[in-house]
Order: structure tokens, then sequence, then C-alpha cells
């Protein structure tokens, strides 16, 4: 292994991610601040990417007082905690083996959690029965999305594995296709109509990838990572219809279900879609749907812990997502027992109960009021559009850039919304996500923007964003004596990698 | 993907392993005590695996006085816990991006603690530098050690990369190997001699390994994981001039350096040793050395992490170390703090000292009793010997069984030592690892058993196998009739499998 011409063939294929450079940079720049350099910023101002304490969003207190408790069981005597708090945290250290959060759990999580979790389903939709041999735990939504990936991958050219993916996705799936060794098959989805998926490019991707690979699942996420989107029961129908047509397994990214804020609209799960439908779709069709505590209201990204229903899975398939889960060991104990605080919270009557509720819900309103205000701010900016979004934690505006900032990009073997972003990140400490979805035909670029951050982060963020992009764009437009003045667009910025350095959900 | 023939043929090949299946049987039987079931015995009792927590053993109570800190800030104001913890928790929670645990960290880990790792080593190595830069964090070692050896994995038939394993190995180690898609090369330990590693073996082993793979790395376990066995400077020297002659990569499990016992025996780790060798071996050999908190005066296998430090890797190839942790986005934030306090114990003179010394004595002296205890009881039971251990969690005796037991095994399609350890569980409800690792010449197998367990737990345990061994092998001796009293040997128990459901470490 002296050099790279022996790195395996498929792990040296995994696309590099803009977004890691951009990572990158933003932890360079943030060293450089602490060292002491001068920048007409105090620090950088990250939300290209979910992670709300990172931003300054505070925690569920509920989930943390019982999570302490857990590690340190002498708390429970500790009266300054809320009884349903101590009560609780007895209860789970009576499900851990040893009665420790440090003993390993099932490679397939602890039972008492997976029944919880089989019970939240089943009240979620409204009855439709969920049993807790069908739940998976794993290390966070995304391992166990690469488990089921991994499964599915086989052949090589014409038969090798094809999954349909939407455009955007998050940007941490091609990464993980890749690593998979499945083919990436791209549908887009309509940004004129709220970024909605639409059943004729479902097929134009479809029958466009026969011949070239064996497409043989779709990736969904409702609500949209980055689109903000909310399928409702209609078009679930119709992409259910679809796939089993085309027998295609359903993946549904479903993490962002506690997260719906658009006027009239609600979280309606493809499962529960999928049993109101005639047997020959509920007893047939093949889905399996992800959560995780790095969800709005949770967001507790750090402790790794997500979940995946198998719904009309082959037995003996499901056997050998057991045989992959097995090589992880077992997920992180923490975050398996957020997962079951998260899917089973305080009642009406339980101590704690107002306090989580508030703060649910507080969460819940700042993320619609934020997206209401950055979709108005961003509407108003010359050369920017941004789409309603109706759940999730993501806006995707639209960037339309004058055709010799693409220009100079290509020069400068970058994309051009990449180099906005970098641009942005060294002149106002401001962190987007770079859309990378550029078609070649329009010149228009994305950006994807965080909205779970605290209102004041946000007009912060605002302010650095608004009068870069004036700047940005002004900067491009003809002078008087019919020059371009040609700022510094990118010619003195430091030398960027696309490598996969601090990906992020 | 309705049928079993479209799972990934990389993943059909994993191994099934009896562990899993003796796991499986060990949750029923505890399931139908739970449901009310009588038993001779009131519960099973799990030696099979190295899960202290689960055996009764206590976590060391400064790591989780810190992490209930870290996860409920608030208690930064209890005066009932120690200043030390408090002060620690603050520091932990400032280097926490957002000052939350529950935001993401850097896929390869946090830059605060790999920098403690760092120093860690470079005292442990007496001065030989470590930097932080080459080391990764990841939920556990045996997730780093999957990211390595993918990036060895290539080729097919004589060009597949192979790596030499120990016999016996890890159990977790086969199923990984399978995963990633390498071969296993087997080198065979010699019992004779405390389970030592022996230089001709490897030339054998390598011999007669190519040609049928192209063997690209030899992994070691020191002390070993589950022989017990301590390897001295002269036997790592040896090793490493063996790796650098044949151009391998040594992956060298040091998970056990906390937990050697032996008298006049010291953990010397193979980074020292090569960095004490000419320049032509400790500026080309490249090794990754792996640790975790999982480790025996810790305990934390719930929480999830460990690391490895690469050493004279190529930076390209680190790169893609970089790359593979990606797909899991990030290690465990409450494993990395733990990570933190494993390599950064309170300093004499701190208020946790005394305490956290006492613990992590208590460990030691409890490994070193169980394990002389073990050895002497097992070896006066007939039929069964067992070489003395020096470090690490586990013994690894000898069965050696009539050829008659061994027929019987065969005729119910099992190995002879699963078949022990399944009748020992059913009988007894103690939980034994099987060997499986019999050649077929001597009619001997091994059998794995954790010593990291509270001495009264020890007591009954023997209690347990020592009359279940006499009557078992009693059985099986001629009667004055003549005849062999054919007990239920076999015939009464339960449908077995060896499906994968829950390995641990």
């Amino acid at each position: 292994m002296s050099s790279l011409q022996l790195v395996n063939p498929r792990v040296r294929g995994i696309r590099g991610s803009p977004h890691s450079g951009l990572q990158s940079l933003a932890a360079r720049i943030t060293q450089e601040i602490t060292q002491g350099a001068q920048k007409p910023f105090k620090g950088v101002i990250d939300v290209s990417s979910g992670d709300p304490h990172k931003a300054g969003v505070k925690p569920i207190s509920f989930v943390r007082q019982v999570l302490a408790v857990c590690l340190h069981p002498q708390l429970l005597k500790n009266k300054t905690l809320p009884l349903d708090v101590r009560m609780r945290a007895q209860r789970l250290l009576e499900v851990c083996d040893g009665g420790s959060v440090g003993s390993y759990t099932a490679s397939s999580g602890m039972p008492h959690v997976k029944q919880s979790i089989a019970e939240f389903i089943t009240r979620r939709d409204a009855g439709v029965p969920s049993h807790a041999e069908d739940i998976f735990i794993s290390a966070g939504s995304q391992r166990a999305l690469m488990v089921v990936v991994k499964l599915l991958a086989s052949g090589e050219g014409e038969t090798r594995t094809g999954v349909l993916t939407p455009r955007p996705c998050p940007h941490t799936l091609p990464p993980l296709l890749d690593e998979a060794g499945v083919t990436l098959v791209p549908y887009q989805l309509m940004e004129d109509r709220g970024w909605a998926v639409d059943l004729d490019e479902l097929h134009r991707a479809l029958k466009t990838a026969r011949g070239r690979c064996e497409p043989r699942a779709i990736y969904i996420s409702n609500p949209g990572n980055p689109t903000g989107h909310v399928q409702d029961g209609k078009s679930i129908e119709e992409v259910i219809r679809f796939a089993a047509a085309e027998r295609l397994l359903l993946l549904v990214d479903e993490v962002y279900q506690d997260s719906v804020y658009g006027q009239e609209k609600e979280f309606i799960s493809y499962k529960r879609v999928l049993f109101e439908m005639d047997k020959e779709y509920s007893e047939t069709v093949q889905l399996v749907s992800f959560h995780s505590i790095s969800s709005a209201c949770m967001g507790e990204c750090g402790l790794r812990a997500g979940y995946m229903e198998q719904v009309n899975m082959d037995p003996e398939v499901t056997h050998f997502v057991d045989t992959m889960l097995c090589t992880d060991i077992s997920t992180p104990v923490t975050g398996q027992l957020a997962l079951d605080l998260m899917v089973n919270p305080p009642k009406p009557g339980d101590p704690s109960y107002d306090t989580y509720t508030q703060e649910s819900l507080l969460t819940l309103a700042t993320l619609s009021q934020n997206a209401q205000r950055v979709q108005e701010f961003l509407n108003d900016l010359p050369g920017m559009s941004c789409q309603p979004a109706m759940g999730g934690i993501y806006l995707y505006p639209c960037l339309h850039l004058p055709s010799e900032i693409i220009e100079k990009a290509k020069k400068l073997e970058v994309e051009a919304d990449v180099l906005y972003c970098q641009m942005l990140l060294e002149e106002e400490g401001v962190f987007l996500g770079a859309g990378c979805q550029y078609d070649g035909t329009t010149g228009n670029h994305h950006l994807r923007l965080s909205i779970l951050v605290p209102p004041d982060t946000l007009e912060e963020v605002l302010d650095h964003l608004g009068s870069f992009h004036l700047r940005f764009v002004r900067d491009k437009l003809p002078r008087p004596d019919g020059g371009v003045k040609d700022r510094d667009m990118g010619e003195n910025l430091r030398p960027f990698s696309t490598a996969g350095t601090f990906p992020m959900n």
C-alpha cells in the first residue's frame, strides 16, 4: 500500500464533494481567527448544513436530563431533577444490560427501544401496525441507508444496480452511492412547482437508465432535503404506483417528519399511504423508511442514532441486514436512549410535559418564521429567487449568475456556486452550501441554507449575505467607462480542494 | 430485491458466526425466564465476550460524571460533583461546536481529542512523537480497521488482497474481512508457548498464500484476543522485520494495552519498537495501531469510540481514509469525550485522582486474580487445559474431547465446541464462546472465556461449568455394562442457527 495505485478502485472512485472543500476552508478561517488573524467578521457562521446545536439552537432539556442520569445513576437521587426524568432514566437503565449504558446492545438495537419505535409509528400512522422486528436501529439514518444500498449492490455495466435519485438530493447521498458501488440515476425535481416530484420525469429517468444499468430502487426525501417540499397523499400514491409497476424498492428518507410548518400541510408517511391502497400494493410494495435523532426538533446530531422500518421485505433479505449491522458491533447506547425519548416524549400531566412541548413548538415556530423571512429577503435580491418551503430545515434558492461569472469560474476550474460560497466565506464569514447541480443550459445555480438557527443569528447571516451578494453582482455590472470592474473575483483565493474531510448532514 | 438471489454476492458471502447463534440462544433463554419458565438457574451469565459492564463491572466514576455534566450543563453548578469533574466538563464543552455534544464533529474526530490522544501516545512511548493529524477517531476500533481493510481490498483470484490473520483471532474479524472482500490467510499461534507468534509459521502461511491471493497486510492482536499472550520487544521486532521484508502493512490491535498483569510483563507498543530500529525500518514500515474505550479499564463498549494511529502511511492513502470516514458522518460525541478522558485521566492532586486510580487498579487486580483462579480451576478438570494469560481479558482453554462426542457433533452438523457451549448454556445458563478452530488432526477444541467479571460472578460460572463438564465427560465414559451412556447429547436441543444477530467484541 505504498502508492495510490493500490487503493481499492471503488474507494478511489468516491466523488470528491465541494462541500468538504468548503468545510476545510471554514475550519481554516476559524483557526486563523483563533490564532489572532484580523477579519471583517467575528467568526464563521455555518448555515450550510443541518447542525442546529452548532448554530445555537438549544437541546430539548428532558432528553439531556434523562441521559445525564443514565450516565451517572447517582443522579437518580437528585431531587432538583423532575420526577419523570428520574423515573424514565430508571426504566431505561433497567433495559440496559448490566444496568449500564456502557454495555453492548444487539446490533439491530435494544429491543425496548425498537418496541417504543414500533408503537410510535403505529400511533403516527393512525393505527397501521408496526412491528419491532421490522425496526433496525443504526448509528444514524445514513448508516441504515448504506446497509440497504449495499445489499442491493451487484453486477457490472448494464446489470449494475442503479438507484433513482432526486436532483437536488442530500449532499451526502452521491458519495454514499459511490462507496456502495451502485449507479446514481438522477431524476429532476420541479423547481417551478416548489420542487415537486414529477411522474413523467421519473419515467424519463428510468427509461434513460435502462440499458446503462439495472435500476432497482428509488430514493425519495420527504420532507425534502434540501428543497423543503412536502408531498401530499396523491403525490405519494403516484410514486408508490410507479415503484410497484417498475418493481423498485422504495427508500424513503423521512427524517424531517417532525418539521412540517407550511400552512395546511401535514406529514403523511409513505407507509400510511401504502396501507390505504389495495392489497396488490399494500402487501407487495417493498419500502424502507428512515428516521433519526438528528431530526429538526431533537437536533441531536452528535449522539448518532437513527432507525429504518422495513415493510414487505423478504425475511431472507432482512437476515442479511442483521449480518451487515453486525460489523458495526452496536449503535451508541446514548443515541439509542435518545431515540426512545424522541418517539416516547413526556405525556400531558408529566412534570416535564410543558417544557418539552414549549421547546418543540419553539423549534417549529422558528423554522416557520425563518423560512418566511429568508424567502422574502432572497426574492428581493437581484439575481436570486427562492421557492417557498413547507417543511424540513433547508431553503434551496436559485442563483442566476451573469455569464462572465460562470466563465470566470470555469477558468478557475470550480463550479460558479462553489466560487460564490467560497468568496462569501472568505469575505463575510458566512458558510452556505453550494448546490452543484448546474445543468449547463439555464446558467442557474443553487445555494443550500439551513434555517434551523436562532432568529438573531439568521439576521446576521442575511446582513452579510445581502451586502456580499449586492457587491458580487454590482462588481460584475458594466461600469460607466464601458469596462467590467473585475474585482478579486477568485484570483486571490487560496487553493481549494474538493477532498472529503467534514461531511455533515 | 424480492428474492435472495438479488442480495449483493459479497454480503451473501459473509460467513455465519456460531457465536451469533449462541447469542440468539442466550437471548431466547433469557426471554423464557422473563416469561416465567422454570430453569435450574436464575439467569444467563455471559462470559463469552468482553462486555464488562454487562457482567457487573462498575464504570469509572470520573468518566461518567464528566459525561453527565457535558450532556446536561446545568450540572456545572452542582457542587456535589468534584471540582475537576466540572472543570473538565467545561473545557470539553468549549471544544464542542456550539458548546453542545449534539453537534456534528469532523469525520476523523474532534481536533482537541486527537491532540489529547497524540500526547498520550508520546508519553506512553517514552517520547516517540505522535501527531494529531495521524490519529483517526471512529465509532470503535473495529470500524477504523474496516476502513483500512477496505482501502486495501482489490483484485480477484490470485491478485485478490489477502490479510495474514492469527489463529485464533477475535471472533469479529473473519466476517469483517469477508465483508471488505479480502482473503483471510491464517497463521497459527503456538499454544504450547502460551500462544506466541512464530516466525517460521508466518513464513509458511505467506508462502502457502502466494499464488492463491496477494497478501498485503498482517493483523496482530497484542495483548492477544482471545489468547491473553503479551509479546515482548524481541518478538515484536521479528514481526516488524518480517513485515518489512515482505512489504506487508502492519495492522496492530492494541486495545488491551491497559491490561497487562502478567509477572514482569509490560505492554510495549509496535510503534515504540519500530522507532527504536534503524531508519530503513522506522521511516518506511507502514503501521496502523488501534485502541478503544471498550478496553479493559474503561469498558465503555456501549459508547462506541476508538481510534487508529497511522505511521509511515502515504498521505494520498490517508486522504482516502478521510473519504471513507465521511460516510459515517461523525463518531458519537459522548464516545469521543470518553476517549479524551481515557487518554487524559485525573492527575495526582486532582480531587478525582484517588478514586480514579483505585477503580483502575481494581480492574487490573481482578483480571490478574481471575486469570490465575480460572487457569488453575480448568487445568484441574479432566479433558481441559489452559495456558496462562498475561494480559487482555480472555482465557482460551483447550477442550480435549472424546472421539464419540466429535462424531455426535458431526451428525448434528455442528462443531463439537459449539455443541459443548450450546449444552452448557441450555443446562447451566453459562455462556462461553466457542473457539471454532478445530484442525481435524488433534481432536482439540477451544473455549473463549472473559475474565473481566466480578469475582463472585466468576465463582458462579466456575461452579456451573465444573459440574456440567464433569457430567459431560462422565456420561461419555464406558459404563460397567460395557455400553456408553448416551445422555441427551444434543438430541433434545432446539434447532440452532448460525445466523448473525448479536456479535460483540
